[in-house]
């Protein structure tokens, strides 16, 4: 039985084409990018030419974008290199951990957090943010499209606000990086990540606007611009610029096969927003059901599935975005993440949906016992 | 002609042993290691045996192995997780930038930083050591070896003064680790990284010692025992662990010839202690040449080397830890370094012999015009 892939919100198989760029990069042209001999410069060559792959996929200047290990060091450098104590950040409530648990840490040393709501379908609510705003707010940070329910907010709006009132705005965009166009004008700092976009994990980039300032958060040597230090990783930065390009729009197809679907089963329900969601998310609520043991049930069936974050996977807490949507802790628990990508195959998709209510009627049958 | 590589301390070749075992969680079992279902298990597994190797080589506990991007960020973490504001910390002055910039980084936040130097042959002064202590010195850090002149300090020595007052040790170990035995017992903290010893470039470690307290650099999901955030880099990680071996002793042959020989042309010394310094290690000075020159001129013969740091080649300034050694600026400029791996061929040696004091000869004489 051929195991299917439904996971690739949490990572993504590399493509050959991926792997290939990568492999000449860790073979041959090897050697580190500052060093002055013709090997070095064509290190920095591979280096430049990814660079300029994804600004121009981005619609800015090279410059402005600073390689990083991963979405994680970019979101938290975005939101250390720009706020000091005294300072006050706004955040929505369904952000990424490596937003959240910045901030606390930030709190920790004399940083003003707020955090803001979602109405039910999970969109940031924007009289909230209006009236969060103080004095001494520095940086506004909310994600693109979230990693669990797939909603994509309206950053561009948001970014207007932020604006008018003279404060950045971040946006982690992890999730949307190719899935959906990232519109930069009213965004200062915008965080990406290679992996989820058939990449290699380990890099990643912050989009930091030309005239923005921000602190390093890794210092040394002065390699990118003097914001991030440390040898360039040369392979798996021209394997990000190799892996850039639109997700292919029939993806949407299946998402929404896969939608109509599962609903029709008894006490299912879509977590999210139906119209302004990820291509390639669906993401589930079923009545009597441990998300948990419905990951595994399916596993048992070869279909790989998620609750929602990979991050926090193993943990016994409800999801915190969930838990923003309005969901009890119960409902909150019985979860079910499917993100396709654009390998993702029909025939796989009916295999999924075969599977799937088997596997919800097992589950509640043996809890009926 | 075949191009000669002795830039090892820059950056080394992956070997295909390490290549090969990169590609397999590259291309198949490529999920995200904190997933629930058994491909992620395959992955978490990979990650838990990469660490074993790490920790069994380095004679510590597996849990005691953080990993991070690499060398430059677990000097960060290990400086700035300790550090705060009214706290003093003590570094040699001919640390690698990632550790003297993160402490002018940290001065300016009102961490106080104390730098001592060093002797002629690049010996930390350990009277200078002991009188730099004071009331709130939290941190000695000092590099176990040194990224140019190769130049391997008493760190157990210093260690132990350092937990006679009572304050936490690390070592910067980048450029020793496979290379020279690190002695754990007064350590604290030690940074290594996986693309100096022919492993992949964008990941290394930071030694943790069981029960000593710091503060993660970056967070999120909390991975990495709730210490270093971020999706696992899996394939960086098991490549590590393969790369992971005691480097061939006879590689010190090489070296001492290579001394031998280079000395032997007139104006040229070696930089840093004979005796005490990497097995691999080389750095010479010569009157009358401007290093960059002499790197450019062995490139066109087909030779590959370095004047010092990659992190700063391009930089105009004479290296700081040459002129911590006494240097004046005009004989700070005039250096070479030749770094060998275990894979360096007498017979390539050899061409370099033949090849250099021509090239010094040559650059000599257009100097003289």
């Amino acid at each position: 039985m051929k195991a299917l892939y439904f996971d690739n919100a949490a990572t993504t198989q590399m493509t050959g084409k991926v792997v290939q760029s990568i492999l000449n990069y860790q073979t041959y042209r090897f050697a580190n990018a500052s060093s002055l001999y013709k090997l070095g410069e064509m290190s920095k060559e591979g280096l430049d030419k990814a660079r300029e792959k994804i600004s121009s996929f981005l619609g800015c200047a090279s410059e402005e974008i600073i390689f990083t290990s991963g979405g994680t060091e970019s979101n938290n450098m975005a939101l250390k290199g720009v706020l000091s104590s005294g300072d006050h950040v706004i955040v929505s409530k369904i952000e990424h951990d490596s937003v959240l648990k910045v901030c606390s840490a930030l709190e920790k040393e004399g940083v003003e957090v707020s955090t803001i709501g979602v109405d039910k379908e999970g969109f940031v609510n924007m009289d909230e943010l209006s009236s969060a705003f103080k004095d001494n707010t520095k940086l506004v940070s909310v994600m693109h499209a979230n990693n669990e329910i797939g909603v994509i907010q309206d950053i561009d709006a948001i970014g207007k606000v932020c604006h008018e009132k003279g404060v950045l705005f971040h946006t982690d965009a992890v999730q949307s990086f190719c899935k959906v166009k990232i519109p930069l004008e009213n965004v200062d700092f915008v965080s990406i990540s290679a992996h989820k976009i058939h990449g290699p994990k380990g890099v990643g980039a912050l989009y930091v606007k030309k005239g923005v300032k921000i602190k390093a958060l890794i210092e040394g040597g002065g390699h990118e611009f003097g914001l991030r230090s440390g040898t360039e990783n040369v392979p798996s930065i021209v394997g990000f610029g190799e892996a850039v390009k639109d997700m292919k729009i029939a993806v949407v197809k299946l998402r929404d096969k896969i939608i109509e679907s599962v609903l029709k089963i008894e006490g299912s329900w879509l977590n999210g927003s139906k119209g302004k969601r990820l291509p390639n998310n669906a993401h589930f609520g079923f009545k009597n059901i441990e998300g948990e043991a419905l990951v595994l049930k399916l596993d048992e069936n070869g279909i790989m599935t998620s609750t929602g974050s990979a991050c926090s996977s193993k943990s016994l807490e409800p999801s915190h975005v969930l838990i923003a949507l309005g969901l009890n802790k119960a409902d909150a628990h019985g979860s079910l993440r499917i993100t396709l990508s654009e390998y993702t195959k029909e025939e796989d998709v009916d295999r999924l949906l075969e599977t799937l209510p088997k596997c919800v009627e097992e589950l509640r049958s043996s809890r009926a016992k």
